[in-house]
């Protein structure tokens, strides 16, 4: 391996779009170039010995110089007493500077690996690596890069070693110093939620705190600060993307940058004792990514993410794991059309002690024994995979903000609810039910009842939860993204496996692609989706992909027919920002393993025609190609559905059948999608689902038409179908 | 009710030693009387409507008059959110001035219950009650008073109520102001920790930070202040002593000293964010008291903090839970003997990967087959009910504080500790095997594994379990005394009695009488036990029954034969300050349903004639008669055996057996046991275990001897001892 990295690195040297990296004062310098060479990584201890490293694309400057490095400190434990064992840290400890260079080791690894679901059926996994070894004082701290053609992982790794077993890290100092004013799509920094519309601006205008969007729980970080993944664009044509793969017992970081020196620095999310992370040796910290690309079709393209996490760990995964196409009882209450609550007579409830039972019902509870089963037989009759019901058990009459313990238990129903006879009529229907645990952000209180919940699961054969996690985090003083919820979260992936139970996390950490080794968490949200109603902007949905997406599948939720909301309830004016036809789009261009169709039964009874789509597009892809892209402006991706995948929709499909999706942000737009991917002299037929042409999907635009138009059409991989997308529209194409 | 009260408050004023309470500047005046009229509780509103109280017994001053009330505040959340329900303060509230009086109700009880063990069979429980209404700005505050013949509790309640569903407590204003600078037994004001040695001085010398004492998790809260329950002599002949009851959802307290007033201020333990406590109407604070008595024996004797707990919760307890006296695989580690880890081989442990099948055994582990068998067979031959083993499980070699969160599984044995065989050997003598739990103070590692760790003990057949919270609190920023763990500890309690298991808790909170409502809680630690070897103060055990063990039994772990612990460990010089007489007589000063004979086979086999006693007494009583009692200076308690309680050595009693324990302090004395406590003309055998002549308990003392004199002889009811107590001595008395 050495010696094929030798190899390449000379390569890398002489290829001609190479150039010499940036000048650097640093010395030990290791030099690591990507596969294809166009890729190089140099790393080198300044003067002071701080370990920094740089990368460039094509001889193009992508992250300058950078330090790196931590700052320690132990825990309030009196360091004095006698058997106190490795080292703890009292007070700052610089662990940053004054490294010596101990060494280095070359690899590399090029396999293909298959998922259990996801946008292709194979991924390839190829890249060189370099593992720098660095002492200070008798410590070891080991670096390793990988390096792909698309972009560049690092991680810290703390060996066994005597003279450090536990530390605590306060401050992560890893720099990603950029070499312009990029154009960046950003969200705020936050501890708590990524619930948050992108900016699209230079970096030297990023102003966190200046984004009015609320949440139920959220705390900006810094001023300067966002989130990853943040996805920039450069003068020169570079799509530079920042992002973390693998968070695991490590809390997330934000990008806090210094808006003079164009320099982002690792912040991460604390703890109630302000500490970012607890370590015991041998031990490592989670990815740092950043890719460069000179397309941005080539981001969406990426698998850096999922290749920098460990294979999948659930041995019989494939097994049970499976795609969803789903329907929900909730958007009538994200509507405030019915409620999640029962009952009107409690405002302060003790599960336990509270009676419903001899509780008046106000007569709007959505999760009713008669309401579900009317969304059954409409999902049934229209090849849905399952049901989500929310509101089904007590407790929504008291849940909300107040860091309530015992909020819920999860396994009692309301009085209205009956759980056996659903699920049985649900099953009788070819479906399932899924399981909603809202847990109000009480992490120990569903921690307690998990074990339980799981099994009322399995007990009535759900194989799915949404959880939720609403609201300020309890234990006090812990965040959504600190060590303490990401480990809760892992926790709660990890027991649902046994179980061979399916998890969609809402309002938890972004995914950082876990799901490679824990397909069961089959969805998340951790992102601003269809939920804010009104609330998402023309663009938000042609920057995600570029962002949230790299990490995992969000449950985006689209699929909404009906943008008046006033239709649903009179008091909620405003009509959301889209045409019916992006909404199609949105379940080609949003991938997840997990797709609802989140309007009502009788919206879509409207629509049957335009409804037809949803019932058709498949779930599980073997390819996925991204014809255009620009992140904030369009999008335009077709996927091949993958034959034999356990979902309904995918069932009856043999591998030809390609589904198309486009959307566009604010403008009115006419793109042309040239089908040279399908197979050549073959002949398909193509329903194309548009934009109609007096169509606008702006909300607040006095011309707003959602108005669609369907056609079919005889296709081949010759054609190139012009399309129009209205503003904030989009199109929908099914092709067999 | 209401009448009846009435009458007895008139009685109250008429009687010979009552007289009118301290003049206070308040309104609404209430006068709450002791039902036998000698105690006097007086409530008012000040000028600025701050409630206070006072208290007197016999026309003495036991509390000054003392403001009530409360600091609140909001959690973090963002309170502007539109369903926001019910008050959430954001910034601090005044809720203890500006209270309006809305009225009284009065009450009482005079009842006798059974509890499933104790020092008695039948407590009485009897008490006046009064019930102060309050309001401010539309919000409700009750305080509820029971003053007893011998002291006074009261609560804060927050009824249900339309402005009022969740508050935090950021600070609690209950004063007790004492009415001379008495002198006070007091341990230093600690938000971890209770294992101190206690300071005897005026109030007025209180310095908590000046107490040595080290302890692996300690933070000491104030300069002034001392922890509950505190025991004060005034200069005049009352014994005070101010505690807590019925401590649930709720930090415990801290008595923060105003050092020039002499007034107490309540100090809570904080949580991870500075708060007191979170609370949800309709709710309760525990009960504050104040006990009031002449004479110290009567300190002894007073079930006030029982009475003011619930009722038994556990309809089934009589029929599972029973005393238990038992032997330990423990005190061969604490002297370093022996070890609770298996291997030398690592450095750092990870459950689950670290292989210990591959380990090299260090030859020094105490819970091996060999040596657990050689503890069971010298334990069932001898009577006992179960053998504790420590050290059984896998992890020892990396547990102690680092706040680790993965630190033990509960459930996985060393490789030569084979549970099944050791379980079943027990069983075949008639006993049972103790479980260990140590926690390091991970909680939450503990909670997702507790389920688990239960079922493992049904399994095998443990019925008991002993846990330990060593180091600082896991999640980070919490307190051992914090309102979180307040609700861990009782959440292991009240689990641990679902699959009827007893629960022995170390470095748990003190206890508050909730043993009353959960006798599962067969034991606690919560204070400097045998374990700190020689250095335990001589005059410790003649303080501990007026603090420590009002609120509920201690497993103190007595019966040390062995002094010089340089016999066990020549790396462990010193003696214990402890003759063998007053180790016997501990089993009886110091009140448990769990009692153990912590010292090593071998060392009983050295005194087997004294070892008789440990064998012989009870461990659950009928009747106890405190006889001389001087806090900090001497104790002598005489008990009578139940007849019929589940524990081998109470099973062949019919109840004419008595048992005498007698302790002094750094001091020889000569003290005069009054046996008129027996039955009438009836002639008992007593068999005397007493200080040689030339005994002396104190371990730094060139005269050390820890020597004992057995003798045996006939009394009757008329008869009085006269006994000679060794410095830092004792003696013990089995009467049959």
């Amino acid at each position: 391996m050495g010696n094929r990295f030798l190899f390449i690195v000379a390569a890398v040297l002489a290829a001609a779009c190479s150039q010499a990296p940036e000048k650097m004062q640093l010395t030990d310098v290791q030099v690591l170039g990507s596969p294809d060479g166009n890729m190089v990584m140099t790393f080198g201890l300044s003067s002071d010995g701080t370990p920094a490293y740089s990368l460039s694309l094509c001889g193009k400057d992508v992250v300058l110089p950078s330090s790196m490095g931590f700052t320690f400190r132990g825990n309030r434990v009196n360091d004095s007493y006698e058997t106190r064992k490795g080292h703890i840290y009292k007070d700052p400890v610089d662990f940053h500077s004054g490294f010596s260079f101990e060494g280095a080791e070359n690899g590399g690894l090029d396999e293909t690996w298959e998922p259990i679901w996801g946008e292709e059926s194979r991924i390839r996994n190829n890249y060189n690596e370099l593992l720098v070894k660095l002492g200070k004082d008798g410590v070891k701290l080991n670096i390793r890069f990988r390096l792909y053609d698309d972009g560049l992982g690092f991680r810290y790794e703390f060996p066994d070693q005597e003279n450090l077993t536990y530390f605590v890290v306060t401050d992560e100092l890893t720099q990603f110093a950029m070499a312009g004013d990029h154009t960046a799509c950003w969200i705020p920094g936050d501890y708590d939620t990524q619930e948050y519309s992108y900016t699209v601006s230079r970096l030297s205008r990023i102003a966190a705190g200046h984004n009015p969007d609320y949440n139920a729980s959220q705390q900006i970080c810094s001023e300067n600060a966002v989130q990853t993944a943040l996805q920039m664009k450069t003068d020169d044509g570079l799509y530079i993307n920042i992002h973390e793969a693998a968070v695991l017992d490590y809390p997330t970081m934000n990008l806090d940058l210094d808006p003079g020196k164009l320099v982002f620095k690792t912040m991460l999310t604390p703890d109630a004792e302000g500490f970012g992370a607890r370590m015991q040796t041998p031990c490592k910290t989670p990815w740092r990514t950043v890719m460069a690309v000179d397309d941005a079709r080539k981001v969406l393209a990426s698998r850096l993410i999922l290749n920098l996490n460990e294979p999948c760990a659930i041995p019989d995964a494939a097994e049970w794991v499976h795609p969803i196409k789903y329907m929900g009882v909730w958007w009538e209450m994200i509507a405030d059309k019915s409620k999640w609550s029962y009952t009107g007579d409690f405002h302060s409830v003790r599960l336990g002690e509270t009676d419903y039972g001899q509780a008046t019902p106000h007569g709007h509870h959505g999760a009713n024994n008669d309401n579900v089963r009317r969304y059954l037989d409409f999902a049934g009759d229209n090849g849905f995979d399952a049901l989500l019901v929310e509101g089904w058990n007590e407790g929504w009459e008291d849940w909300f903000g107040c860091q309530k313990f015992d909020v819920f238990d999860f396994v009692t129903p309301y009085p209205d609810f009956d759980i056996a006879a659903l699920n049985a009529y649900a099953h009788s229907k070819g479906m399932k039910l899924v399981m909603h645990h809202e847990t109000s952000s009480s992490a120990i209180n569903y921690e307690r009842h998990m074990e339980e919940a799981y099994t009322l699961m399995d007990k009535y054969g759900y194989d799915a939860v949404k959880s939720g996690y609403v609201g300020d985090i309890l234990p006090g003083g812990e965040h959504h993204y600190s060590q303490f919820m990401i480990n809760h979260y892992h926790y709660a992936v990890t027991e649902a496996a046994k179980h061979h139970i399916m998890v969609n996390a809402h309002e938890a950490v972004r995914p950082t692609g876990l799901c490679r080794t824990w397909p069961n968490m089959i969805g998340n949200e951790s992102a601003r989706g269809t939920e804010f109603k009104t609330g998402v902007l023309p663009n938000h949905v042609t920057i995600l992909p570029f962002t949230r997406l790299q990490g995992g599948p969000m449950d985006y939720t689209p699929g909404i027919f009906e943008m008046d909301m006033a239709r649903l309830n009179p008091a909620y004016p405003g009509k959301i920002s889209s045409t019916i036809a992006r909404q199609l789009a949105l379940y080609v261009t949003m991938y997840s393993p997990l797709q609802m169709a989140a309007d009502l039964p009788e919206h879509y009874a409207e629509h049957m025609d335009a409804f037809q789509f949803i019932k058709d597009v498949a779930v599980d892809w073997s390819r996925s190609e991204y014809l255009l892209a620009e992140p904030g402006d369009y999008l335009v991706i077709a996927r091949q559905a993958k034959a034999g995948a356990k979902c309904k929709a995918n069932m009856g499909m043999d591998g030809h059948e390609w589904f198309v999706g486009g959307v566009t942000d604010e403008n009115a737009r006419d793109l042309t999608v040239d089908l040279s991917f399908l197979e050549s002299g073959r002949t398909y037929t193509a329903t194309i689902y548009e934009d109609a042409a007096d169509a606008c999907g702006l909300g607040d635009d006095p011309a707003f038409n959602p108005g669609y138009h369907i056609r079919s059409v005889k296709v081949t991989s010759a054609d190139k179908l012009p399309m129009h997308l209205a503003q904030s529209g989009g199109f929908a194409i099914s092709i067999k």
